[in-house]
């Protein structure tokens, strides 16, 4: 690990962040479908500095398509900040002068983690659909491996949005011995068949473009329309009912009249194309197969607890804070309450709180002053109460 | 107009009904997009028997993908039933022992009437994407010359369901003096970011078919993929979260455990893959452009009223009943409470039921006896009141 990342700030006060790899060397990888995988590696970030004591990290947990760069920028590169830059830095919600945070790109990702676009350990092609098909407990398990890399024994957090708190839950249930808290936002136990088939249907987008070619693409012809719309079908669900009547309305693109023809004139059909556009530039369309996959093969119940809820966290150890949002129709706040229930019967200790917000899933992404609290508030508390019990005060 | 159809029975008691086709004859015909459209055919069908005092009237306006079959049976084929044949045929709640229903395939269809996959007037090929933009005041607008052909000087009621509700609203103000009563059921005055961001997505999936050609497809070489996610995403708004956690939940469609390979497996899955494919043996995608495309246009506030929903009821003069569905997401409650809204401050006579349902925007076109009951009130009452008037009671 390179010493001097995540420690420096730009004018800006942002990190100066670097990208880092870890490989699994060991052979016997085994995923949960049974098949092994080699040679695995996992892309990285850390952001602020480890503690002898070992007792500050924090474990950050990306969603669909999120990445490793969750914070601060890169030296070489003007790109903006990473996803979860309003949470995470000097002084935020997850201060990085009292925390060291880590975050991993995903198991099956594209964004230098193994997945589908990686070339095969043997051999010059990559191995698109050969690729085996990982679940949330294979993320899981890779993260593990990197976080005995770094030589963390115990968690501070585990903290994520969406599929990242699914990653949160799987955490809180495998290892209970490595995770002090959990906080898991916007998320659910299991896939709902809503879920599920708004999945499908962006799976079918992507398979049913002629250049996808069964998986098999060049870089000069990808299936980048099929994503393109898999992207869109996924932008309307991040978004709410209300944040889209606030943001776009009826709203028209250049003009006062309607143009009575096809081309795109609503604000809200060019936000959607240019989200699709954009998408296709920086996300790989198999990739994009294989996790949304995984998404719908989560099933915290029945995975650990043989379809009840209270039995699959009878093993976690964790406290939690649990966060929903009001207009989040994706994981709504009643998948959020069935893991509340599930945890409060196992007498474990437990925050809840449904934020009142018009800005649908994805709010949790954008700066909230009561979600910071909230979550600076709970790690001062977890990490208070873990020093007292080291004697460190 | 052949009188023997609409008034027989088969042995399960279905009407047996006949398509018919109405020219308009004008070569005047303007739509709003300016642009004049020649040789307009109109499919439509009867069921029941128009009373001599004509005043027993009812038409039937159909939704998206719909059509002129909307009860009955046709004699020659051993097809289901017509889409609403739930509510229209002998002592239903819109008896055709008492009413004259007729219903009639949009303009811009593909169902019989004129659309882009009609042949041009001068020449051999469709129209294709030549043909001009039609609105739903177009559809409306050639609803009329049918119901003027019929010599029907007023109709009792006006009733649709969706897309059908946005012409019964426009058949209220546009010709208040041929309308008795409107049930606008599951609908909107104006289409909202959310529904156009659905349908411009269902547009991108069918446009970046290959096969699409810019519109120029041939029989044997039809955008279906594209169609068939249009139409999955479409499915997905009809249905409620509920509906699909009832209906479909995590179930997998032939097995106990989970595949690890992307065969579709859970059964939402293969439903929704069903119902595109169906889908796309019936219908034409440069339709479902056209038709997608006059919903979104749909904004009866802006059109008639300048931006006031009350000033554009301003010359209603209807009974209405505003029905909604708890469920429903597309088009929700509040949208209908805006209808409802505008009309009493025009001290018009309305009633307004939301009824509690779990079925999500589809809900109408299923078997309820609430819809029923409070359609045949209706409808009872609005016919009772009439003959009244007139001194036949």
């Amino acid at each position: 690990m390179n010493k001097s990342t995540g420690n420096h700030k730009d004018e800006s006060s942002h990190l100066i962040v670097e990208k880092q790899f870890f490989h699994i060397k060991e052979n016997n990888f085994i995923l949960q479908c049974g098949k092994k995988l080699e040679d695995i590696t996992i892309a990285y970030e850390t952001f602020g500095k480890l503690n002898k004591e070992k007792n500050n990290a924090i474990l950050v947990l990306h969603a669909l398509t999120g990445d490793s760069h969750a914070a601060g920028v890169y030296e070489t590169t003007d790109e903006k900040p990473g996803w979860w830059d309003v949470m995470i830095g000097h002084g935020k919600a997850i201060d990085t002068d009292i925390y060291f945070v880590i975050c991993s790109n995903i198991l099956g990702g594209c964004m230098g983690s193994t997945g589908p676009a990686s070339i095969k350990s043997e051999g010059e092609i990559p191995y698109n659909m050969d690729f085996p098909m990982v679940t949330i407990p294979d993320m899981v398990r890779a993260q593990k491996r990197l976080i005995d890399h770094l030589k963390i024994e115990k968690l501070l957090s585990v903290v994520g949005g969406s599929l990242g708190g699914m990653q949160a839950l799987e955490w809180s249930v495998r290892y209970p011995d490595m995770v002090e808290s959990a906080i898991p936002i916007a998320t659910t136990m299991k896939h709902s068949a809503l879920s599920i088939a708004f999945n499908e249907v962006a799976r079918q987008a992507i398979t049913t473009d002629p250049n996808w070619n069964k998986g098999t693409y060049s870089k000069e012809k990808k299936p980048d329309m099929g994503l393109s719309v898999a992207r869109m079908i996924g932008h309307i669900t991040y978004l709410s009912d209300k944040s889209m009547r606030t943001k776009f309305g009826r709203k028209l693109q250049d003009e006062n009249d309607l143009p009575f023809t096809f081309d795109t004139k609503f604000q809200v059909e060019s936000y959607l194309k240019y989200q699709g556009k954009k998408f296709v530039t920086r996300f790989d369309a198999n990739s994009f197969l294989y996790i949304t996959k995984a998404a719908d093969y989560f099933d915290l119940e029945e995975q650990h607890g043989n379809g009840s809820p209270v039995d699959a966290f009878s093993n976690a150890k964790a406290r939690f804070l649990v966060i929903s949002y009001s207009s989040d129709w994706l994981y709504p706040t009643q998948e959020s309450k069935a893991i509340v229930n599930a945890l409060k019967k196992n007498r474990l200790d437990v925050s809840f709180c449904e934020i009142e917000s018009e800005w649908g899933h994805d709010a949790f992404l954008l700066p909230d002053k009561r979600l910071d609290q909230m979550v600076k508030g709970f790690l001062a508390s977890v990490f208070e109460k873990k020093r007292m019990a080291n004697n460190e005060i």
